[in-house]
């Protein structure tokens, strides 16, 4: 197997609610940003992560739509589609297909268009990522579905809604230094607190937003991303994991553990050679607050139950021990579902490379990105150190 | 780069409208089908194709869904979507996984649920791989689009709807003999022309159905099918290409060239090492009978503009030089979208296997698949040998 490596991102200049910027101009856009970042001249095969374009905008086929609209008609492509992980998958899919040896310039985007479709169809939309047959069909949804993940949380380690709160407030304060996020400004505990309950226990500051944004990386083979490179540092992909678990909550043993997350992490930092001690900096998928606390328990940071102290602690912001979401998160820049996973890797890129301005973590080595989809019936783990 | 073999190949026992089989159990039954042809007991990974199941049936996260339905939750598994080559594409990702030594054990399947939807959501559903913005808006579907590239290949090359119709006879002649077909019965060319018009020149019997049904090949790499296979002929995955072209057709130089076909076949076949006249028996993507005609075109069976010659002459009915579509087709067989390029490779398989019965092409040893989206927005090309 070939080593990999990232010779360039890129993200829109700002998600949100973008009404004058349709599906393929915001892919396009971060892929062209991302083209120009690793100055390549050609790709040779592109992945675009999108959770669900058909029922957001009425548009499948994004390969096809894509290569055409960034006027690459003729280039192999196709989309990946894990849920809220699909970003992640793009990445792992678009990895196997340079380490075999097949190509060398490869691109791995992100998308997703959420602000379009009225009433509640991002609601419906997005309940696709769970089990319809013996979830949706009962009427329960994402906000529903983690704030049962939530109590279980709470019932059996204490932790609070102020441990929750944390969460978000931390989060806010590193995305108030990110100019990409959809909400740049800070947050407090109380703030959380006092706004609308929509699912018990989580608020409504408690839960990401609805966005509109896509990212995009470049993969292709470290010794040619020696050559490309420059004077950038080169960011190799040391380790990619993914794993399954069953996508209704109701059949897992324990509600609030997240076994996908423990096995696509197991299988990176194995791959990579590393433990989670040897990690920098990581960026999780915060879609709620508690889905943070459970993350990185998964992922070994803390002990199972111990994850309700860490934003409150300080473990968790930039400067303590263990940064996460130094974007922003989920919560603060956005979650344009198809995208997360990619601009996750973005983050991590560009810690690593020391171009994180205001919210750089001083001497980051190595960095780890965690995405899911529904409420952890899929994960995607990438590994990225400086060579 | 790891030489890469089919182990395993399964369909669902009957395509068609199966109104008591959900798309889980569809996936799942093909899938096992596969499992149990190959004697593996586990898989590493899993790669699902499916075009449209958050339209058809409002469920995406089909990765998830399908590892647990399947009894395999933990399971690396994602989708991929490139319209009706989901498929194909499925297949080419699986085969990087294999053949950059990530993974020994990899499922490639497909599935499409389509009778579920009511009314004509089908037909919105299928739309959504043509360009939403720039087509679909201005009220064309499927059966129109393919309509203007017959009309453009008639005006140009005098094509007829005779010959038209004799895809759709050759195709029915050789799915009267495979037990899964939607349809497996003779129609004679004048029944053909005798049908209803759908979008002049296309009759209904040029259209492909709608339908529901699954497919699962099980790769794995060449060294260890050797193990694995005991007296079953060992099938390599000799070559895979893909590529794509503008999404809409009126962007296209030229309304009855397949341009993402020709590319995928020549990636495929260099890959291989062959040329178009060293391969025995090919499955191609007759989703409405112009469509065998362009992309024999394509894949240089026959020159340019002679394709329309082709069925009714008998050179591609079995028994003639250049076999084409023994499963019976799309036409015959059913076209459930996401599964149509997997059962391809399943056909082709079970030909070089000598399984194929009463289909059987005598001292087939390579084969080809030719499966594509949209209006050939993208294409996927897989070559199969005999070791």
């Amino acid at each position: 197997m070939r080593d990999v490596a990232i010779i360039g991102v890129g993200l829109n200049p700002k998600w949100g609610e973008l009404w004058d910027i349709s599906l393929r101009d915001l892919f396009a856009e971060a892929a062209l940003a991302a083209i120009d970042d690793a100055g390549v001249d050609h790709l040779d095969s592109m992945y675009v992560g999108c959770m669900t374009s058909g029922l957001f905008v009425g548009q499948e086929h994004l390969g096809s739509l894509m290569a055409d609209y960034m006027g690459q008609p003729g280039l192999p492509a196709m989309r990946v589609e894990s849920a809220c992980a699909s970003g992640g998958m793009a990445i792992r899919a678009a990895f196997f297909e340079v380490a075999s040896g097949a190509s060398d310039i490869v691109l791995a985007g992100g998308v997703e268009k959420m602000t379009d479709i009225g009433g509640d169809g991002a609601t419906f939309a997005l309940s696709t990522a769970a089990d319809g047959d013996y979830e949706v069909y009962h009427g329960v949804t994402f906000p529903a579905l983690y704030a049962m993940m939530a109590i279980d949380h709470m019932h059996k380690y204490g932790t609070t809604s102020e441990d929750l709160a944390a969460v978000a407030s931390k989060n806010h304060a590193h995305g108030a230094k990110n100019p990409v996020c959809q909400y740049p400004f800070e947050i407090s505990i109380e703030q959380v607190l006092e706004s609308v309950m929509v699912a018990d226990p989580l608020h409504i500051l408690d839960c990401s937003p609805i966005t509109d944004g896509a990212a995009a990386v470049i993969l292709c083979p470290l010794d040619k991303a020696k050559e490309i490179a420059g004077d950038k540092p080169i960011i190799k992909i040391s380790g990619v994991g993914a794993a399954t678990d069953t996508i209704a909550l109701h059949n897992r043993d324990d509600m609030s553990r997240l076994g996908s997350t423990e096995k696509a992490a197991e299988a990176a930092l194995k791959m990579a050679g590393v433990g989670i001690n040897d990690i920098d900096l990581i960026e999780v998928h915060d879609c709620f607050t508690i889905a943070e606390i459970m993350v990185i328990e998964a992922l070994g940071i803390v002990e199972r139950g111990k994850g309700g102290a860490a934003a409150r602690d300080g473990l968790t912001a930039i400067g303590g021990k263990f940064p996460v979401n130094t974007s922003g998160g989920l919560k603060s820049k956005g979650h344009p579902v198809g995208a997360t996973g990619v601009a996750q890797v973005v983050e991590v890129t560009r810690q690593l490379r020391g171009e994180a301005g205001d919210r750089q973590v001083k001497g980051a080595k190595r960095g780890l990105t965690q995405n899911m989809g529904g409420t952890g019936g899929s994960a995607a783990v990438t590994i990225l150190e400086v060579v």
